[in-house]
């Protein structure tokens, strides 16, 4: 079986990353997964939230957001409405407890790395685009830190990518586009570590429910993905 | 092993429904999970969102959101903030796609239901509580509309419920509370219809990652739990 | 003359209060006046806002907000409009202040007791229930205070309470129902100490105008009644 | 005894109108009691709030503010704390509905008249100083409306004004100055129609309770000063 | 050629201070430039922005609001919509950066001057005419920090006022009035020093595009205009 | 004399224009000036606000924002503040007026076309490089509806092109960067039609004031700058 874009249900679609797309961040890349691409930017600061404040540990926290017009029609931005985009909260929730686990916050020390995911143009699975970039943008940073001397230890402890799954048409596929997704009976974000353990795993019957037997499967072609992304992320970092 | 509570680890707090908890809403339930206590009122309005407008369907929708002394230190509220907390944003979409789960909306017709969820009281689980406790306050409120003749069949097609299942100390546990849920490696959200099809996973590795074989037997105990809160909810609905 | 629940003009609804409703706050009371209900759950926090900084004295504030379902049509949330309701900012000043005649702010030191005032059911009186129930918890919190050896003294130098009087149908009434508050020419809300003196009188021709001796005639209902709240709230305290 | 300011315990301050302050509001005035000074402006719009809609009744409302320096220190604008400043929401609630209570609705027809209240200069008594003045700019307004023959009968149905009474070092006092009204121990706003009856009477111990002997002697004094305020109002409107 | 209301095409309208218009502020003055009025009010405060603090240097602001009945229709207050008026943003920065330019930061020390311009009546030129008063108050405010020993010495360095110019109906104009500016092709705000030099300039094709040579022939009127400011600036300051 | 990146005083940094760099949009254009980096997208929509509706004409309007770290440091995002930058307020209502002077409203008929300019990189010029960028999105979403036949006529009537200028050192220079403009004593922003009208001058004395003589010389420079800018975009056009 083919897919509209001529895929196969195991592929992913075409990754790159461009690093250092903007100059200023610690870390920069815009990651593209076919016409899905973000702005994912890594800010070093030396402060801490007040529940980090003394503890000699840092923190790694995410922002997202989409440009009016990343999508079909456009959309009006937050600030106009005075109310953060629901769902933006909810993904951006998200991006930050992935990229935690990646980090040794003792070896980062008291500082805070905030990574802005910025959606330039939307076709289906910003959020693990944005966690999968997110993770290059936040590597770099670190590497950084560790090569101005700012810390002895890459506080770097694991990679970790995300992709999407889902059933359309009763076929699990890897790596929905927006057409897909908005089809499927089955959407699923997983979260992984380089060394193939779950961060989190994100199930939703779209449009009806799903069993194990299908969720074992979803499960399967992520983890497959996700392998992929892990080589492209470690590759960009350097 | 036993847990703090006297509980065996497949086992849920002690669940009570307080049926008509308030009059006026057309559904309304007091769950009481435990110290865990949720005010469900289920509200039908002869209205729908502009995306619905003559489609001839319906609408489901939540809100969810803890008195400012639910917890042992008070929150201030979100109005003093001018900013809706960004875990009850989360938290509501979540309860809003597990109930739209339960309900066909041609048969409910051009009407909305609007489950509200309010913490009195928060000891672990007020998510999972909240859809439990939500699905009982709309099918009270469904039940009365096929009574009062405005829809002639009742749009709830299954039931739903949801369980917290977490890993603690290394040992895969049922329904935590806040202690526990607070030590967990491992936390995760389980929303399943009355057939034991999953409408929604959310696995979370909280302290750090978890493996297939933990995912799968923590669903187990899951499985278990929402059966039991099944019965629950048919006897409170009638 | 019989009022439409079977009530002489003189008589309140059934009081009751329900001590402990909420677990954590260091005063809780579920107070009922008929079918009005309010949670009243006080905080004791050690801060003071800036005003009252190297005082030595602390301070008694109170919050007020209805469930959205707690009246017969439901109400958008108050964070939904990003304005809190003009209405509950009246009231819970008027709660504020009432209580703060209560205190002796010196005794309690630099601590602040917060009222948090949660209407989950309201026909009417839900301002006076607020205050009347909202001393019980503050009672509570305070004897708590005395018991821990936190503060020398009992900071609590009178009781406060509060009911509702009104002119229906020309016939001066004690404690309003909604439907009778709704109908009222004059609505009178009487805040009084236990030795029978005012804390606020706030009196309002809704329909109309009043004179010196309708003024006077709604006092004296007012007082017979704050005579028995008094007791209860003595009772519930203990 | 004599005031600070010289004056009797039963004397107003010196009360000046200035007609057609502002050239646009269909009723304009400047209102000054001693160093209070206060811009009414009443504007006519021919639409109606909802809840007024297709009833053949007009609506009066009022809004009110003060100028950052309108005091002693200078006070941050409302719009750059995204908040109506509390004691404002109180205040110009208190004016609409005095206002209301002078209007026939019936003959106003299908328009609503907003009352502006501008505080420029505040010494004590704002509030009752905005209900004086507004009514003098909504009688000015209802008059042009009768002079433009867009309603048949003047919908003004009696006269409104109102006054600050207090007991200040235990002494009952008219019309308090900032300095009187910081030291009360008492204070109470009174409104009154043309013919002597109450509109609302709020009165509040601030640093302790009253009686109903106390009460009537305030209550008293401020009939005096309503009385004076009427006659200012009739000449001002012509 | 004669314009609407009998003046010159070089001519400025009656310009008029009114000094102490109100009693708190260090520097208050009310500016009226024909029918447009605006209070301006100067307060110092012994505090300094953050990218002030520890520099030695104080710092001026403005803020610019108007009156919702300032015009000949009644606008809404910002508060009520949860924002600015982006046009209020835009000239309220432009006061400030015109004020900021005639004060010597080091000479007034680490204290901040606010200049409220609040506009009770416009008609055209409001943003000119809060400039112009704007700093009549500001040069009150700093005499009195010189007599009252809080400087060494005067902060002002130089006199700044403004005034508008346009072209209407093909002819170069000074000092437009609402009438005027709203025919206006072009419309050119000009803020000069008391040298003659150019503080800001602003000029807009409203309607069409403008040449040099026309933008030298207004800035030619404006010079005229803004020396006779000065004279008045001057006088009111003393 | 050279500057720090080697440009001659009237040259301009290097302009580069990307066209369609996102797909969505009816015209999008990512413009390079140097190190500022603007993405300029059109969105044409068939609706015109209140103002215009049955005018048969149509709307031009602009937003402007800078991703968090477009610049050094990181800028926390308007919605975290529930406020929008007032620069980015001012910014975009420039960038609005200029691009309407562009536009025949008629020819266009009742659409509106919003131009989105999200800066991610910030360098000095963000508002020039906005306009001169938000024109060619602009064409290029007019030609898109002459080619679609949904206009008859291209309703763009003239280019218009924005340019920095300023003096530095006391040299007059053309396209500051951010170095440069932030030196700068004064700091001119130019926008011109292809025709060499002006449509906007705003000129500033950042650190003091300017003569008729800089201005005229400042003027000359802009214009050999916008003369370039516009063939750059009649060839982005096409």
């Amino acid at each position: 079986m083919e897919r509209n874009d001529g895929r196969k249900v195991d592929q992913l679609r075409k990754i790159n990353f461009i690093k250092d797309f903007t100059k200023y961040a610690e870390g920069s890349v815009l990651i593209e997964c076919g016409n899905t691409k973000v702005i994912c930017n890594a800010t070093v600061e030396e402060k801490v939230p007040p529940f980090k404040k003394e503890s000699g540990e840092g923190w790694v926290t995410a922002e997202y957001s989409m440009l009016p017009r990343a999508t079909a029609t456009r959309n009006s931005r937050d600030i106009n409405k005075l109310k953060q985009n629901q769902r933006s909260v909810e993904i951006q929730r998200l991006i930050g407890r992935a990229l935690r686990a990646a980090v040794d916050f003792k070896k980062l020390g008291e500082r805070t790395i905030t990574i802005d995911c910025d959606v330039i143009q939307a076709d289906g699975g910003t959020r693990t685009a944005s966690i999968t970039g997110g993770f290059a943008a936040l590597g770099i940073a670190c590497k950084k830190l560790v090569e101005a001397g700012l810390v002895e230890e890459n506080p770097i402890k694991t990679t970790v990518s995300a992709i999407s799954v889902g059933i359309v048409d009763g076929v699990p596929m890897l790596d929905l586009c927006y057409e897909e997704d908005s089809r499927a009976d089955v959407d699923m974000n997983v979260i992984m570590t380089g060394e193939g353990n779950f961060v989190e795993v994100q199930g939703t019957g779209e449009n009806g429910t799903f069993s194990m037997d299908e969720l074992t499967k979803l499960i399967d072609l992520a983890k497959k993905g996700n392998e992929e992304l892990k080589l492209k992320q470690l590759e960009v970092i350097g």
